[in-house]
């Protein structure tokens, strides 16, 4: 018998500028010691070799990276007109982070590669050139055509997973976003995801309150009755497991932590916060609802930190190794 | 040569039907594990007798704890009317529950006793018989003739202090309560409070920002250009050691916790999610800005396990030795 050859990852470098380039570069000299997988990395080569002076290994095709992993990083090379110098962010280098990205998720959408791990663009440059999502998040979302809704970003560490049902939403105008309907359609992605992409057949999922203590019985707000409960029911209602709203300041220690698969929190800081605190290095971030298993390491562009060599590779071998343990999970018939 | 023999430490039991009794008793039981002082339980004598076997004596003079506390758990008694039933709060206990406190509050302006800790009371039944403060924390401060802007609900464990700007207050409405001046009162409070309970000649503060990203130079929130800078400034300029307005989610991890001695917070949940995260049986609460020394362990009345031996009484023994520590630094001379 003879099975398929598993397609590699690809990883889109990122903006060239930025530690992107380094991160994976460095990954590839600590494949070993990392435990990862053959990756291709995605991107111009001389963002590579401006940072870096191991191998390169030019590819035209992703079912060359594996023979050539053990020679030197495989490289999708996409030439742009960005110049060589780390830490100077360009237009050029913007538009060569969006060829790159959107070439990754054209191979996972293709079946050659297993999944994307996405290098960390510098949002400001791509608004720059006219990328009107709110993030990678949603462009990926919108090439796989499935509405930002119901696609959830998922921040996952070792003992934590956390997914905020808003993002980057000013703090005052949080309460006006949430509805019920979309807190259900994440929390719906959230346990789909689980299922998938992390291999767990009953999830549980824990979803944090809006208001210190959960609202204290309408006392301190009326969200988590009015919006986060109707979500909750609905939910329920579907047969997943869920409880809360609970409220977010006693759910994240150990043995709560231990009670839930996920928690689904209603913005930014109150997933991120508990993540970051618990999981500085490790966090993960992992796009659930999309037909293609999409991950990235959760740190910025360090455009002040980058081409110094000062850059932890460990964020993304994090990434990558989860892409590898989704990509498992889903080439396993549920 | 001798010194004034140093006043016990004031121990309100909260509610009588709640968990406060049984924390403090076994508190009592383990008084030398757990390294604690001497101290006094002042509530309602029959609330420790219906959860508790051990020996108490029951005194009329806080001097006469000293001698007492080998022999039992001194006891100033309360008598009020509250049937003796954990779990089932009344308007009797209630009351108790504010005698004990007014008194242990009282004992401490007065010198009689070296600080308070206050047990858990239950807001609902006390807001039920009148009481009209947020917390106990405002009711202390207004007994100690303070307005409440200029006092600091610090929450303190082993690696890390925090200090909500606002705390009962719903999360959409947080940014509406934001003041330079309320911001720049608060880390006053905790500057100076580290100074004198902590003796921390030279203190360091972080600040939070409000909005994801401390609102990413305006285009997530302009509450960090318009409320929380100045009142950074504003701080620097009486020189203090200020940093800040920090993005919230990356301040909290070890390494960036290293770099401060307490962070200003804007929110309850901002303040508690990582403290409670990584010092869940550890965290006390402290009240800065006080003309006495207030500490309580931040737990509730949690009626639902009262008098069913489950309490934990760390939370409190640590509240105790935090009380100890703050008077022994106020006793040295600045």
């Amino acid at each position: 018998m003879s099975s398929a050859p598993i397609a590699p990852l690809a990883i889109s470098l990122g903006d060239p500028a930025g530690i992107g380039p380094e991160v994976v570069a460095k990954c590839w000299d600590h494949r070993s010691a990392f435990n990862l997988p053959v990756f291709v990395a995605v991107g111009d080569g001389r963002s590579l070799s401006a940072i870096w002076d191991g191998p390169i290994v030019t590819i035209d095709d992703p079912r060359d990276a594996d023979s050539a992993f053990d020679v030197g990083l495989p490289l999708l090379h996409i030439p742009s007109g960005a110049a060589d110098i780390p830490g100077r962010p360009s237009v050029a280098g913007a538009h060569c982070s969006l060829d790159s990205l959107e070439l990754a998720v054209g191979l996972a959408r293709s079946g050659s590669a297993s999944a994307v791990v996405t290098g960390p663009v510098s949002k400001q440059q791509l608004y720059a050139i006219g990328f009107s999502h709110p993030g990678q998040t949603e462009f990926v979302a919108e090439r796989c055509g499935i509405a930002s809704e119901n696609v959830a970003m998922m921040l996952a560490g070792p003992s934590l997973r956390t997914v905020p049902v808003t993002t980057h939403v000013p703090l005052g105008e949080v309460a006006e976003r949430l509805t019920p309907a979309l807190i259900e359609a994440r929390g719906r992605a959230v346990m789909r995801g689980l299922q998938r992409n992390f291999g767990i057949a009953e999830p549980r999922l824990a979803v944090a309150g809006l208001n210190p203590h959960a609202g204290e019985g309408g006392s301190l707000g009326r969200e988590e009755i009015e919006l986060i409960q109707p979500a909750i029911e609905a939910l329920r209602a579907e047969g997943w497991q869920v409880v809360g709203p609970l409220p977010a300041d006693t759910m994240f220690h150990e043995a709560a932590r231990s009670r839930y698969d996920a928690a689904l929190c209603m913005y930014h800081d109150q997933a991120l916060i508990p993540l970051k605190a618990l999981h500085f290095e490790q966090g993960v971030n992992v796009t659930l609802g999309l037909p293609i298993i999409r991950t990235a390491p959760d740190h910025g562009t360090a455009f002040d930190i980058a081409g110094e060599d000062r850059a932890d590779p460990r964020a993304m071998a994090a990434a990558i190794r989860m892409a590898a343990s989704c990509a498992a999970y889903r080439a396993v018939p549920g």
